[in-house]
């Protein structure tokens, strides 16, 4: 079918691609000249047959925002908007809104699957009314990967439950991760062990403990053994503190999804003033030794 | 070739089963007569040709240390024993001079895979010389899951490795389990979402989070979709706790994996005496109101 | 000084006491006739010289708004209002700005001390302007605790600051709450030791643990040794909770303020269904033994 | 009384001063000349009279054990050793039944209250028979705390409570001190608090958090209110360690004590091989921006 695609960055690009594979129609919309299909979103309306599809993966926040509010001036009634994007879910309802009031439909879709999507098919989580999600299905169905649709896509609920249930998975991914980097470290750590790499290659089949992050942890030590050229710094997207929130409202214990967005924002510190305080307070009780700023200068 | 098996239980049954159609001739020992081959440790020696190779399947501690002791005195200079059971990593080494003493070899090996192994085969991870295992690598052949060597057998280092590896496997699949759980038991909190055992079933395919272990939780969810037939009480077999113990050797953090192991912990406790003292602090300090156990009953 | 003060419970009731010692003239409102000093707002307006002082103390959230609005109608321009309750510091810019449009001053200010405030003094942290501050300072100096002012007493900076300090001296109670409880819990799981309450007791003088908490805890323990009266179901009220949501924005990790929430949230659940779904794991990949709740009951 | 003081570093020079001040006639001997009362060891056991009363205040672990295995070959039957160093209390029970073969008496005891203990008196936990503690009561008397007996010191049970209950001590000061730290990275990271030292100045008298410990962080503030000049580089002397194994084995969960164990683990790495795995994973799967190594110099 015919659909309108704002956003051709790294995610938008590749379904792009995957979506013109499928038989689709896609007219894509982005503000770099060497990727857009139409000049702007007016043209993006102009080029779509009514009623229109259109599907927003840009990034989520105030970017998103106002593209959904520019879509709601250049669409029409009985069009359709899916955000694809990583949108907090709590957004979702006022986007609806807006939308509602010009006779807009809207989705909202969880899309997973990273670079990889574009040849193995995305995972879908989507929310929404039944008729919206019955009129988008064949864009669903090329994108999700091949199998039975219950596996790689659900309609998880109302407008929110897809971004709900997509920052979920990752919430869960965020610990997975830390998980398999867990093991990583104490088998770097114990000398017995010749290789953690080669530990990582054996562990992708007949374990418990194998998928896809595994396989893709055991590749990553295969380029680098020893993660020698990698940085420990790492940033965090949002959804993994929107998780931990969402935990709190819905009084939820997640231990471990917290120690994993905790462990993000450590790694991003020069040094911890939480340890520098620790530290202080052993030396005022202890006279235990304090290592000075100044003597490692 | 030919191999004694010692211990018929839950995952020696199976690996018997396994070698067997491997085309292995498998000599089966275990006190119950009712899988057994032959009736004793001292038959089994019997009936295998020296140099004999003997697989011990048979629970970690006091019993797989007393089936060593045994077979070093019915085995001969030149046979070969492998600790295929979950031995805590700290035995292989007193297990192997103990035999290494009779002219016995010895190998410590990791087998994941639980009752799936049978079908799929098993993952290992053995400890050793490069000649005892080179000696066995028919077995280990056999056991592990079809594909290239490298992907689910791995060589981890001199004796000890194989277990240490193993056990660090299985502190990681504590935590991938709490990290999933974490994530169903947002999804069933949220009333947004219609069915968190559809989005398990989803996450199956195309998403970064899918994993064997997913699958099954998404099995598990098929099966039960509110678990409601399921207490949280959750035992822990030792290597979960032995994982952290080595973490804390190696001055390894594992928030994750530690997190895991004592959510096993307060599983298994009717009321928490660390909340029973916070609860009578706060009572203590705010005049807040306690739950007396006194009004419950 | 004159000063309104508006609810009597728990604390209100207290500080009326207190200030009152203090000599200054209290004129209270509470919507409880048999504690309250005038019926109505309006008449602790009449009651009141301008330009006057109205201390709030009523519970966070709705109450205090509302309070606050109707302030806002029945005082005038020059007045001053202190919100002496436990709001969240984010709700303190919305009160300052709407008691400013009609002319009338705010601060906020956490207050410390539990039911014990009343004899022993209240720690206050408050936020604000110095010329609002230095207007108080009088009931400041008769609720903190005696001794030098800067020991109980904190002008932490503009309007929302004394909030956030209570918040974070919350977050901060709940972590040390849950680290005496840890401690009492391995006393009491180790035979070894004779009576936890004794060593409680003994931590109470001399040691690097002393604290006002645990003295309190010592006493909890004196009057109920094995706490076998008190269930571990634990309340949280709201401050641990925007601790950590707050801590999220900043970026700052906090495991074990964290770890001290979920714990809180665990305590209130019959049965974890992240612990559910960990056994049905297990249940799955191992064949492990699940408690069934069919066969519990 | 008469007696030995073996070890006179920071803590046992200290000890020696107060049991002076206190009446008391130690001899103390240490390798260091500069210190010592005696040479040797022998020297040492001939200058006390029998019965003699040696307290142990060295290093735990080796030197522990050699000092009291030093000790059994000059001491004489009826005499009495007290262990007063943080030795593991698994350890009390071996050197007790060394001493007992020669027909000395041994006593575990743990003593917490650092630098400051001189002045202020130390917290005693000690282990060991009735008897062996009644005959040692006058030294425990001069050490602990004035005030009540049962504040400041307990008898805690057979040999190795003592030892035990130091060590759970030192656990819940571990956790104590991230609490507090947590709360100072907080209060540092948001604007609006002007300052911090301030804040923890104020918390010292009235607040629920107050603590001597607290005390000491704000004493730590004043003297450099951004710690700038500390690292957050953490040792651990082993107890927090231990407290964390021992925690294991009684199946205690023990979040907050092992969270601060980590972090001290973590502060004394380069960069987190964990995290150098998370942001690798991470590239993986999602093309996220890595922070080379090689950029970075």
């Amino acid at each position: 079918m015919q659909l309108g695609l704002v956003g051709l960055g790294k995610m938008g690009f590749n379904m792009r691609e995957r979506l013109r594979e499928g038989g689709h129609e896609v007219i894509g919309f982005d503000p770099r000249p060497e990727v857009t299909d139409v000049p702007t979103l007016d043209a993006l309306a102009e080029a779509l047959e009514a009623p229109r599809i259109v599907w927003v993966m840009v990034p989520s926040g105030e970017i998103t925002r106002t593209t959904i509010v520019s879509l709601s001036e250049v669409l029409s009634p009985g069009d359709l908007v899916i955000d694809g994007g990583n949108s907090r879910y709590t957004e979702d309802g006022p986007h609806a809104k807006l939308l509602d009031e010009k006779g807009i439909g809207f989705i909202d879709a969880g899309v997973s699957g990273g670079i990889w999507g574009l040849a193995e098919g995305y995972g879908l989580m989507v929310g929404g009314s039944d008729e919206n999600i019955e009129r988008a299905m064949p864009i669903f169905d090329t994108l999700r990967p091949p199998g039975p649709k219950e596996d790689g896509f659900v309609h998880a609920g109302e407008v929110g439950a897809g971004h709900f249930t997509k920052m979920v998975h990752n919430g869960v991914e965020y610990a997975l991760m830390t998980a398999y980097a867990e093991g990583y470290e104490m088998l770097s750590a114990e000398p017995l062990v010749k290789s953690p790499q080669q530990v990582y290659q054996a562990w992708t089949n007949g374990t418990v403990v194998r998928s896809w992050l595994q396989q893709l942890l055991a590749k990553a030590l295969k380029e680098d053994p020893k993660l020698a050229e990698i940085s420990g710094y790492t940033d965090d997207s949002g959804e993994g503190r929107w998780t931990v929130e969402e935990a709190i409202r819905l009084k939820v214990p997640v231990p471990s999804i917290a120690a994993s967005l905790f462990a993000r924002f450590l790694s991003r510190q020069d040094d911890s003033p939480t340890m520098k305080a620790v530290a202080a307070l052993r030396n005022q009780f202890g006279g235990h030794a304090v290592k000075r700023i100044s003597e490692s200068g």
